[in-house]
Formats: C-alpha cells, structure tokens, sequence
C-alpha cells in the first residue's frame, strides 16, 4: 500500500468514526431526551418538532435571565432614589441635628426634654420582624448600640446585596460595621431547566467580629446568639442535609431584612401591620430550624430525619415559638 | 362702629376661626397617629420624631410605586424579546412551514409520516397546568382548536395585560380570538400603607363569546365550563363574600397563565417538572372556591361560613381534586 493510499485510508477511517462517534452523541442526545420526557410517551413523527420546541422554550429560559439581569442593574442604579429617606432615618434615630425634619410643637417637644434620638429604635424593629426568635436576651445590650441597618446592592463583579449593621462603641466589639454580603445567581440548572426562576441566593459571607475580651456572646456553643448570623461559615461544618437547611433558612433572612426589616422598618417599630413580623408570609423554606440547629451545633450526630423535616405544618404556623423553645432548652 | 374697623375685626375673627380649625386638624391627626401606632406608647417627646419617621416611611412606599412603574414599564419594552420565541413555538404547534425550526431526520421524520404540527398542544399544556380542574370534558372539543395563548402587556391607558386565546374554527362560536384584561394598581391603600406590596390586579375584563346555536357551553347552569373564564362579570352577581374569593382565585388564574403557562409552556406539555402544574406553589389565595362558587352561582343561598373559607390547610393540598369534585357532585 503506498503512503499516499495509506494515508487516504487513514483519512477515511478517522471521517467514518468521527461519523460513528457524532451518530453515538446524537442517540444519546435522544435518549436523554426520552428519558427527560419519559413522562409522556410521543410517536416518533412528533419528537423532531418536540425537539425544536424544546429548544425555543431554552432560549425563553435564556432570554429571561436576560431580563432579570437587566431588571437587577435597574434595581442597582434606582437605590440612591431610596438612600437619602434611609439616610434622614438614620439622623432622627441617632438624634443628630433634624429640625429640619421634625416640626417642633413648642407645647409637647420642648428641647429640654427630647432624649437624643429614638432609643432602641433597630432592637425594636428588630424583635418586631420575623427575627425576634434569633435575638435572644444577652444579645440586647449589644444592639441597643445600632445606629443603622443598611442595604447596599451590588452587581459588579457579581449581582448581590450587602447588609450592613452599624454600631456606636459598644462593651462587646471593636467593629463599627458589622456585615453580611449576599451573592444572587441567575442561571438555569443545566439539569432541570425547568425549575429556573429567576435570582437565587446561592453564597453568603459574613464578616469577622473582633469581640472585647471575655465578651465574645457567640462563644458559648450552648447559647444561641444573634451575632452567630454573622459567621455563616459555621453552618458549613453541620452535617450536609441540616447544613443545607440551615443555609437555606440565613439566606431567607438575608432576603427578608433586605426585602422587608429595611424598607418597612417604621411600620414596624410602629406596630403597624403586624404581618410584616411575620414568618408565614415570608419564610417559605417551612424549616426554620437555623436556631434550633446552630444549638446543636457541635453536638449534632445526625442529620434529622426525613418525616421531622417534611412536617412543615406546625413549624410554619408557630414558627417563632418553636424558635424561642430551642434557646430556653 | 365705622365700616373699616368691622371689616377688620371680621378679618382678625376670620383668622382667629381659621387657626382654630387649623389647631383641629392637627389635633385630628395626632388622635389619628395615636390611634394608629395604639400598640406600642410612645412618650410625648418622641411623637415628632415618630411623625417625621412614619411621613420617611410612607414616601419609601412612593418611591417604591415609582419603581415598580418604571419597572413594568421596561417588562412592557422586552416583551419584543420574547415574541419571536412565542411566533416560533405558534408556528410548530400550528403545522406552518418550519423546516429552518426543526431538524429534519430521513429516517423518523419522514415528510409524508408528519401530522400538522403538535396535536391538541394547548389543550394538553392547560390539562398539565394548575387550571386542569377548570378544563370541563365538554370544553375539550372547543380547546382542541386552540392555535396559540399569548400575553400582551399593556402600559396605556393603565398598567396591566391582555390574554389572548385564538381558536381555529370550531363548532361552538365564531370568535376566532377570545380575549381577558387584567389591570394592575399599584398605590399603597391610604387605610392600610404598611400593607403596599407593589403590583396587584384589581379588575379583569373578559369577552363576548358569540356561541353557534345550541352550542354555548356555559348556559347550563348545572355545568361548570373553563369558557366561564371569559365572563368574570357574573362573578359580580354572586354574594359579596363569594364573589370576592372568586375574583381572587380569578385573578390568581391570569397572573398564573402570565407568569408560568405561556412562558413555560412546553415544559408543560412535556410534562417536565410537574410543579409548574402545581397549585401549591402558585395560588396564595388557598381558597380556590372558583368552580365551587360558580357551581352554584345561581343557587348560593349565604355566602359560605368563615370557618369554610379559613380551613385552607387541605385545600391548598389538593387543591385540583377538590374542583374536580365539585364537578362531579
């Protein structure tokens, strides 16, 4: 045989594997097809079209994230509309000069008598939103000394949000900010196309406190605390299926008080609507069981079982009870 | 008393009147503002301080509606992004000229094997979606020639979209389109300010269908039909109690065909993730009453108890077996 032919040969051989390895990609393709489709059973003239209507209902997918993209940075660039109201909050809360905004009555405000400020006004807001069951009672003193709860939204180099809880100097810690930042994906699973719906919160990072000596209140693993909202990282060493949960649970907060505990917080420390405390209209993971597992943290042996995670019923009508009942254990 | 000093004291009179209603009013509101914030009491000194918050929150809440404008004011801009999708997938369904869409293959698709399009596609996407129980067996004839459900959003007059269901011609009216109008508010109620929540639907508008001599599928009053849909005035009739529930399931139907029938349609038909089918996740109401009600539109005597109304637990279980059962009774 000589080169040339060899080579044509050669040639040839590669073309008709390469056909037979494109023809075995495509059955497979089918297959998967079948199998994602195995619900409903179509007669074979149909399945090209299925096949193109499939892929027109991806690109749908596709388009949609898209928008919401867009619909984000929209978001992100509409903040500063809100920032100044959030801003003259912060003044009239922290008693910094407001006689611009508050209208003296000569009668009832005398200035001699105005204490600086609305005392506790976060800790109020805070005990009257759906976290009440996280603040426990040596957690007070510390957030008797926030001066603002704040908001930033951030798409760059990933869309997400920023929480930031400001303190006035404090007995417990050296920060002046404490914060928590949130990062939102929007892309369809690969595998379930079908479930895609927008952002979701995927990643959370909290921030280090840099506690006083002997004042650290997450210290104790015995003693649940608000702060240890701020150490997400924790929730990483349970056990998967209640680490899952409990993630699930701290990104439902995230997106509540960035949702909901900011953009109402007047409402709420007015007591006006109190479903905006509410954990029913909010929490859909129906497993509040972040306070109840961050107390078991180092003890917990196993996963709970299936049937105590799936009985959401009780838990979603009494979810803050259930909460309070973990701490007084 | 000479002509000007009367008409000065009348003045001096008018102004004195003037600050007392003027010193009134403000009283009214601060007994309004008390009433109000009734569940927490607040130290007269802080009072103005919680006045210049609560008039801080209530401008968050219109700024919020200047948002959610704006923000449905760029959904009805991309909505252009996704009619192409939805012209392409009316195109296969309806058998048209698709040979650039879909991949011919010799072997399984041979051309003369081909039936028109995809067979009763909406029909099957409505039976595999949350309105099932709202599909009646003798509606199915007339869905069977349903060509394409789309969604216009609308922005002039008032925020809002249209549904719109094109049949083929059929034996049961001539209609070639049948049309529904939901439109949107989206302004905090002055009553209940806390309660703002962004867009919501407040009214629909449905369609004359011109039904073909004995042919009209909702004149039986025995009978419930999904053709109902098109007539949501005589929910009107029903007894207000009723009726508001049947207008909120309604309402929960038109944001249900907007949101996930049409843009996930074909996971629909492909019967791919079953929960876009699934009441559960998408009916807030739990009171799906709709066919219930209209069962006995003629007929409700009272409208039904609160205990009925609140006991959702099970409805919102097996919510398409309990409107398949009132069809059956």
């Amino acid at each position: 045989m000589s080169e040339q032919s060899y080579e044509a040969a050669l040639a040839k051989e590669e073309a008709s594997l390469l056909q037979q390895i494109s023809a075995i990609e495509k059955r497979i393709e089918e297959i998967d097809f079948a199998q994602e489709t195995s619900a409903v059973n179509f007669p074979p003239n149909i399945q090209a079209k299925l096949h193109a209507l499939r892929k027109i209902q991806l690109d749908i997918v596709d388009r949609e994230v898209n928008f919401h993209l867009k619909a984000h940075a929209m978001e992100v660039e509409y903040q500063a509309e809100f920032k100044e109201c959030h801003q003259m909050i912060a003044r009239i809360v922290n008693g910094e000069d407001v006689s611009d905004l508050v209208e003296q009555d000569a009668t009832t405000n005398d200035v001699a008598d105005q204490p600086s400020g609305v005392p506790n006004f976060w800790l109020t807001v805070l005990k009257a939103s759906f976290l009440d069951g996280v603040v426990q009672e040596q957690d007070e003193p510390a957030l008797q000394q926030l001066r603002d709860i704040r908001c930033v939204l951030l798409n760059d180099p990933e869309p997400g949000f920023e929480l930031l809880f400001e303190f006035a100097s404090n007995d417990y810690f050296t920060n002046e900010v404490l914060t928590k930042q949130y990062f939102l994906s929007c892309a369809p699973n690969v595998e379930a196309p079908s479930k895609f719906n927008g952002f979701e919160i995927y990643r959370c990072v909290g921030c280090k406190i840099d506690w006083k000596p002997e004042h650290d209140l997450t210290k104790d693993p015995g003693m649940n605390s608000f702060f240890s909202f701020f150490e997400p990282e924790n929730i990483a060493e349970v056990g998967t299926n209640c680490g899952v949960m409990m993630m699930e649970c701290d990104f439902e907060y995230g997106y509540y008080i960035k949702e909901t505990l900011i953009p109402r917080a007047v409402f709420l420390f007015l007591g006006e609507n109190p479903e905006l405390g509410d954990s029913k209209a909010m929490c859909t993971c129906n497993r509040c069981l972040y306070i109840d597992c961050l107390d078991h943290i180092t003890t917990y042996p196993e996963p709970p079982a299936e049937e105590e995670i799936e009985d959401g019923e009780q838990e979603e009508d009494e979810p803050e009870k259930q909460v309070l009942s973990a701490s007084s254990e």
